[in-house]
């Protein structure tokens, strides 16, 4: 059965229904149809004072074409504690419009293991991301429109900082000029679109703590400067009141459900690489008041992901989490050792043992936050008992921590039941002990030096003259005390995607530092970033429609 | 007290008892939190059988800066029925996003005869209209992506004619090259960005009758043409079916609630003049099914908006409207009579009885279209008895009419009671005879012609051989059986903006003619048409915010 009609198969609660799982009172869910809900704000506010239930992060080795399921894992952990009488949620990103129409499909699990109603969480969804288009380009808006009606804070056209965008793969809009036609026009200027989940205000929308934080940070945002370089902000237009209105009810974390029923929230989505790449601080603390367990994921491996996670959102937003699990396939680890797609079928115990060294990275790095950890196997029809036994035996030998196999994609919560003992095992141990990686303080190329050399296995940071004097800007700027936020390939620890395993004697040369002063962090790009895909020659749009019975077909 | 004060001290009622109101039970009705929601496929199929209720067109004189609050007279007539008696329904447009952060505000009606919630209906809604942006932007970008990888259809670069959209206001979007930055972005051509309202998409979603409708029309929109001029379509892009994907949900009708509790169905808002600038067709044949009486607006002045709703909306749809309310003020009058914006809180009858002869073209137009009509005078606290008595007595005498005092800004339902009456009494003597204006099967020029001179008073049409040979090949093409669109001014019955009253003696000069094949309309443009606004120097924006107890300030 394709994911979809597993979907369709299954029985959906009323997401009140859903709700009262963890105690929400029905009338603090506002619905939207019968399956989809927002929790009010008045709601959370009146819990803010209980205790943070246990938050564990799933994150995993570096990924391959060979597929990991992280969000799988993620769905089926949740799923498990709950079979094991945990008051279990899980919080995951909304994905992107755009990417459902190319080659990516959509993001909602797969299998056994995910949360539905898929098309709704795969499309419009509760229209967040609409919102968040339409904050962004409001402020684009007001950019230009100052600067035809007499451009009273002096941008230089050159300089401006804030591009539009749009939730929809469109290659032909990532280099524009704008303000063509004519005087009514405005002023001719480069521009540019991004596709939505890389827009600063998807950023600062994942990381606000409510709507005051998203306002202030709103009025943040650098959008451009002067001639003489000084910076221009988003508050000095006016824009964060009209922005807030635009997204006051996007903020709101949504809530559905797993094929089991089991709550799921599911908010914000923001880029992996030139943002943080995790769920919404919203949701993330209202799960953690609201359930005994709190699942979560973060986007790409734990050298990117699980790092961000920790350094920039858990730090910012106060989360402290328990646990994590660190997702693995015998196919990825194959991958990493140097087997080819082509042949990962094929039973290769050394091959496999080999691109354990990936594993092995990650686990340890996990440890230098101060979490427990259990490595999840997340199992594979082609998957050999020789190759899942040198997988435990390598984690437990080698690592010293577990590996359990898990087949939540075939099985539901039913085959992740095991991993959810290991878990609660590992947070019941209290042996947590989370720290950030660096200290706030720390200068901004000594933060970034500290990522590449403890998490990714570096030598050391290069960068021309340029890169170096605008880290020094930024500190002179006040901007020292932000988080790293790292954009390089989430395919190796290094910036060479090929480079599987676990690379030693390299170098991380940077390439450009942005500010996201909304966000409130330094990214710090170390390779080509791509803020607008393309669709393929042959789009999955081709072949999906609305049936005779209403109902989508080919959305995967 | 403000409009929005007004809305917020109003005692709402669940949107499914709202719904209960017209028979519709409540697991009819997908909700979209406690006072929005939108009717089920099932359901309206269900009830598709049933006789039609009494459809009834709120239009207006030509509008003046005067106001003529058509708008708030549909609301108060809508309530009106309902306090004596009638189980009647109202129709409305949606507002369009951008413009709310502009000059105009929102458009829910204003005083006591309001649709609620307006923050939500002035803002996101329900999310229709951002379905209807993605949609349109779905194909753009299949467009780009088909020449990108190899443009077998053959698309010439110079003749794209599928625009993007955005709902902002952003003039800087215009007019813009795009595929700029080298080889992965795809061929460097000029494209521009329309606001949302314009999207033909949105014009084919005001009048599809169905899903299927809406995919078959889809299908024939003509997006560009080959270097020998061969019309490219949506279809054999195959765009049609993931459009219709993205429009599933937004094509149920909103149901929402006016500040009396009465149902009010706000779906669709296509511009009215490179548009039909109707509600949505789904909207008003689900309302004639439920309601007994169906009151629904039009854009504009009678002279645009009467005449499409009857030639496009009701022939096409098979919608039977059964009486008309033409809505005019003393205010909008006088200035027919030309006085002055800064004099009309005077007293001049005489410029009032002169101005009346744009009321009476309009009474006359209406009554081709075979249908018993009422005047609504829509008062205003400046306006002298006399001038009121004149207008009664105008309408009676010249024009054989009664004209209704009404008072629903400042009273609500029970400020237009009378009208409802004689709206009731109109219907009830059942002396419609609806007939569209000119036959199908006329020519374009011919049936162009035959609105200019009966509905507009002008002499003829004229236009360069251009435009003349544009309709000859649009006949030839298989478009000649299409109703006309007329784009022209709303301010006066001809083409000059500032000729009020009932001109005479004048030639209407066509511009350009475009073809809307989805849509199934031609549509002939006299004048400058905007289909991207700007904002002005001091943007509505500027003040607005979320409050400390999360209510939208200063949004209008």
């Amino acid at each position: 059965m394709s994911d979809i009609d597993i979907a369709r198969s299954a029985h959906y609660e009323h997401i009140k229904n859903v709700a009262e799982k963890i105690d929400i009172p029905q009338k603090a869910v506002m619905e939207y149809g019968d399956y989809k809900g927002k929790v009010s704000y008045d709601y959370l506010r009146s819990v803010s004072d209980r205790p943070d239930g246990k938050v564990v992060l799933v994150t995993s080795i570096n990924p391959t074409p060979a597929g990991e399921g992280k969000t799988t894992t993620t769905v089926g952990l949740g799923d498990g504690l709950n079979r094991i009488g945990k008051k279990a949620a899980i919080c995951l990103r909304e994905p992107s419009l755009g990417p459902v129409f190319g080659v990516k499909g959509g993001a909602a699990g797969g299998g056994h293991a995910q949360v539905v109603p898929m098309e709704d969480i795969n499309l419009h969804f509760t229209g967040d991301f609409h919102a968040i288009t339409s904050a962004h380009n409001l402020l684009a808006a007001m950019i230009d429109n100052h600067i035809h009606h007499g451009n009273e804070l002096g941008f230089d056209l050159r300089r401006v900082a804030w591009r539009r965008v749009i939730d929809m793969n469109d290659r032909a809009l990532r280099d524009v000029t704008i303000g063509l036609g004519g005087v009514a026009n405005g002023f001719v200027r480069e521009g540019g679109f991004d596709i939505t989940v890389a827009s600063e205000v998807m950023a600062i929308f994942c990381l606000a703590t409510d709507l005051e934080d998203l306002t202030r940070r709103l009025g943040k945002i650098v959008v451009g400067y002067t001639r003489d370089k000084q910076a221009i902000t988003a508050g000095e237009l006016e824009a964060p009141g009209p922005m807030s209105v635009l997204l006051r009810d996007a903020l709101m974390p949504n809530i559905v459900q797993t094929l089991e029923n089991n709550p799921a929230f599911i908010h914000g989505g923001p880029f992996a690489n030139i943002a943080h790449g995790c769920n919404s601080v919203m949701a993330t603390k209202a799960a953690a008041k609201l359930a005994d367990y709190t699942v979560t994921e973060a986007g790409f491996g734990a050298d990117l992901g699980a790092e961000k996670f920790f350094d920039i959102k858990c730090r910012k937003a106060g989360i402290r989490p328990n646990a994590a699990v660190v997702v693995a396939t015998a196919r990825a680890l194959k991958m990493h050792g140097g087997v080819a797609k082509d042949d990962l079928s094929k039973e290769n115990v050394e091959a496999l043992k080999s691109g354990c060294a990936n594993l092995a990275r990650h686990v340890q790095n996990v440890k230098k936050f101060g979490l427990p950890l259990v490595v999840a196997i997340n199992r594979f029809p082609t998957d050999t008992d020789a190759e899942l036994q040198a997988i435990q035996a390598y984690a437990k030998n080698e690592l010293g921590v577990d590996a359990v196999i898990c087949t939540h994609f075939g099985d539901g919560g039913a085959g992740a039941e095991e991993l959810a003992n290991k878990v609660v095992n590992l947070v019941e141990g209290g042996t947590d002990q989370f720290a950030a990686l660096y200290p706030a303080d720390q200068g901004l190329w000594e933060k970034t030096r500290t990522i590449v050399r403890e998490i990714y296995g570096a030598n050391d940071i290069i960068a021309d003259k340029k890169v170096r004097d605008r880290f020094k800007e930024l500190e002179e700027e006040g901007y020292g005390h932000f988080p790293i936020c790292m954009a390089k390939t989430a395919n190796s620890f290094s910036t060479d995607p090929n480079l599987k395993g676990a690379p030693t004697n390299f170098d991380v040369p940077i390439r450009e530092v942005r500010l996201s002063a909304g966000a409130e962090f330094v990214v710090v790009i170390c390779g080509a970033v791509m803020t607008m895909p393309g669709l393929p020659s042959k789009p999955a749009a081709n072949e999906m429609y609305v049936d005779d019975e209403g109902r989508i077909q080919n959305l995967s």
